[in-house]
């Protein structure tokens, strides 16, 4: 084996791939992993002379944290990872990369759902975690300047005593990053009123795939094309966001919260697009089911929903306190119209934050019903709710796998939770399959194939759903502007033109 | 002269410099405008094959109404215009026109202020004013499909009733086009709190510079590049959108306007920024300088404000009965903080529309004043009014013109009215001068060089304040994908390499 061999960074690669198909065989890790994998290479000198001795991984048992972001049915060992302090090291890592043609990948924390930061192979790993510090608080003019590797929760907690917020609150807010957040154009429970990530992000600061650096965007909307809108959800393929201006919100006089428990989900959902129409705009509505609710029950925070109901509905209204008891009695009187049986208002901030947390826990609780699962993210119009939540029953029993559904139902965005048993064989195969065919069917109500996860490397095939092949060529045109080399993150969100006929076929099957 | 030849599209092209050069001599246009220019020359044919008889303008007195926009300051002829139907006849305009190599712009009212729908020389304008059709109102997804033509105005009109409206609310909104709104990022008075075009608009469909025809965006957020924020404000250079999707708002239960009236600007300009700092998001906030509140003494709505004010603000508060009042208090007890003058709450809905059409003469009250003005359109952190406007006034000084100062002050967003009289020689070169200079003093603030109306021709070498060379190739470079044979909408946007040198040189007269 070349393993021990060390003479340059072709070796890197092979021994990395040697190492990578060891670790799928199930050899003897602790023998593999153990040893130093190149550590005198080259590439590895040449990435220490950049970021210093301290801030490169190059062991095997190193690298495995790294081999895939919280999608994990697609793993690869990177070749290295290095953590840069600023934009400059950024710059000088990138540049280095251009020279020797290696792939390279952003990651914040990793809790990306659709692969976005999970290598393919052989790249190299710019983890921005130590570029965690909020640069500068502007609250005159309500805005903030963060490194990508600021944890989203953090700008909340540091400008909540001066009466503001950060808006975009994905589940993982304690753990993800603002960098990653921008990459994915993350949402959350409360972007139904206030926008996801692109409609908080002003400006940012981008290594450019070649390593030089630009500045996009800034205080005011700029002249030209709105490039800090196309970085915003560009999953990494266009550079490294190294400096990211956000806006800052004022939090909220008031809030109410209120739970809408019904036998039914199709009464719920029909609720949903009542409300809307009732000309009320909820800070959040999320909807969960059944089977989804027997999960949250087992988790950390259950909340003691009676075992026999259909959905539960979590609304909450903010703004002046003046208005808001009003709004709450036009939610119930929709509710009441669709035969809910029973609504609760929380008498507490504790009661909010508990319902809360029993939401937040729901992809985590699934775990407690099964040994795997699989998260989807489709979005549909919210009036076509009980139709689409129809067809994924009927998916459910045709691929004989579970699914909970847990869902931003105001933005119409679904998270069926698809469970399956990964020691069965086929069932893997069966959930990603129902996965793929929810995501048809919400392309085909006019919807899309993800509202805040992204395409990563998970749902490429499926963004001929929603695309022609002109479509996605002007796409991976803009792409190649930015990124020629194809360096910067590859692999991600495009389908790869030799398996369009495949993936044509693959439509025909999840269509049937 | 070869005016009365007609052997193919080369003529016309010679036709229409010939014409336009005995237009600009100020030749008789009687005798050359009222000969029918090139009538069967084989472009005008094959245009009439494309759109039909009666849609295709080719006589020198038909194609001058055509030679700009609402920007003045620069003109030419076009070669032609056409008024396509539908999506399928812009196509095969544009599909004939990249056979014959003949550049070409879309346009819609003419309303633009900088040019973006200003020939260079020889284009052939598409007018989009024949697709006005509004397609779909959507009420439960509170969404519209309208066609490029149909005015901003009207689909506030559509759906009054319902209880929705369009937010986007341009001065210009009873005559601009949403497609013109569309290609400028239109703002408006009431986009401070509800945001710009760009955040009213979810999908479009395009023809590309090429001719194909594709949909972007949709009901809902879609995934890969966001290819709709970028056609979004890409001043048609991006190909000609031919149908729209827009969200609809739900109009406020209530609102709740007052005026403010200070001797002196500096407080009024104070008094915007605590108004934001204390929390409050009004939905509009306006403000007037001296000038231009005699100027719109002099207009078709006067108000009867005191000669001697210094500035008076428009603020609006918008939302839930129950807390505006609580809102105004705040909002009064600021500006008293900043020695207002007077403050008045509009006591019915009349006096409010009065107030508010007071304000939007502004911009054409102006002409009551001066012969001739140009209205500049900058940006600046709120923070720095104070200091802007006091720079301002100094470049007004300096240059030896008027300025009359209105803007959308909670934004920020300045529109310096620099008053000039073109029979005075040098006096439209100092208002130019003055013109680019606030400009670079909004750029130095950390600001931009437009809010809303674009960079057109008006301000192409004004980027290089805020961009560099780098950054305007990347933008360029987005373009060419699009638009590889720069034929759509050609010299917008951007400075021409070849007036680099001369336009730094420029830079530096403006920032002494």
């Amino acid at each position: 084996m070349g393993v021990y061999q060390h003479n340059g960074h072709e070796q890197v690669v092979h021994t990395v791939q040697l190492l990578d198909e060891a670790y799928r065989r199930g050899d003897d890790q602790k023998r593999i992993g153990g040893t130093q994998v190149d550590t005198d290479s080259e590439l590895i000198r040449q990435l220490v002379r950049c970021v210093g001795e301290n801030s490169v991984l190059h062991r095997y048992e190193e690298l495995v944290s790294y081999e895939c972001d919280a999608y994990t049915l697609q793993k690869a060992i990177p070749r290295a990872v290095v953590f840069p302090k600023n934009t400059e090291e950024v710059a000088r890592v990138v540049r280095l990369l251009n020279e020797r043609k290696i792939p390279f990948i952003p990651r914040g924390s990793g809790t990306g759902l659709s692969g976005g930061a999970t290598p393919t192979g052989g790249e190299v790993v710019i983890s921005l975690v130590r570029m965690n510090q909020l640069l500068q608080v502007d609250l005159p003019n309500r805005r903030a300047v963060v490194q990508p590797g600021y944890i989203n929760l953090h700008l909340t907690q540091a400008v909540a005593d001066q009466g503001y917020y950060y808006a975009p609150d994905p589940s993982s807010q304690q753990a993800c990053t603002i960098g990653g957040n921008v990459g994915e154009n993350a949402g959350g429970a409360h972007c139904l009123k206030y926008g996801v990530t692109t409609n908080h992000v002003i400006g940012v600061k981008l290594v450019l795939p070649n390593g030089e650096i630009v500045e996009l965007g800034g205080l005011t909307d700029t002249p030209g094309y709105d490039l800090v809108g196309l970085i915003i959800g560009s999953e990494g393929t266009l550079g490294i966001v190294t400096e990211i201006t956000v806006r800052l919100m004022k939090q909220p006089e008031s809030v109410r919260t209120v739970l809408a428990l019904f036998d039914e989900a199709a009464d719920a959902s029909e609720a949903v697009s009542d409300i809307i129409a009732a000309g009320i705009l909820p800070a959040a509505l999320e909807m969960m089911d059944t089977l989804a609710i027997k999960a949250v029950e087992k988790g950390t925070f259950p909340v003691g929903y009676p075992e026999d109901i259909g959905a539960v509905l979590l609304v909450e209204v903010d703004g002046v306190e003046a208005g808001l008891d009003d709004q709450i009695k036009q939610i119930v009187d929709v509710c009441r119209k669709h035969r809910v049986r029973e609504v609760r208002l929380a008498d507490s901030e504790e009661e909010r934050k508990r319902w809360w947390a029993n939401r937040k826990t729901a992809f985590g609780a699934v775990g407690t019903l099964s040994p795997d699962y699989l998260v989807q993210d489709g979005v549909i119009p919210r009036s076509r709710l009980p139709e689409v939540l129809a067809r994924v029953a009927e998916i459910s029993r045709q691929q004989r796998v579970r699914i909970a559904n847990v869902f931003h139902a105001g933005d119409g965005n679904l998270h069926p939770l698809i469970m399956f048993d990964s020691r069965v064989p086929g069932e893997e195969e069966r959930a990603v399959l129902a996965g793929s065919a929810i995501l048809k069917v919400c392309a085909d109500a006019g919807g899309s194939i993800t509202g805040e996860h992204g395409v990563g490397l998970e749902k490429r095939d499926e963004m001929y759903y929603l695309f022609t092949d002109e479509e996605i060529a002007v796409q991976m045109a803009v792409r190649d502007i930015f990124n020629p080399g194809g360096l910067c993150n590859p692999g991600k969100m495009f389908p790869s033109p030799a398996r369009c006929a495949e993936v044509k076929r693959h439509i025909k099957q999840v269509s049937k």
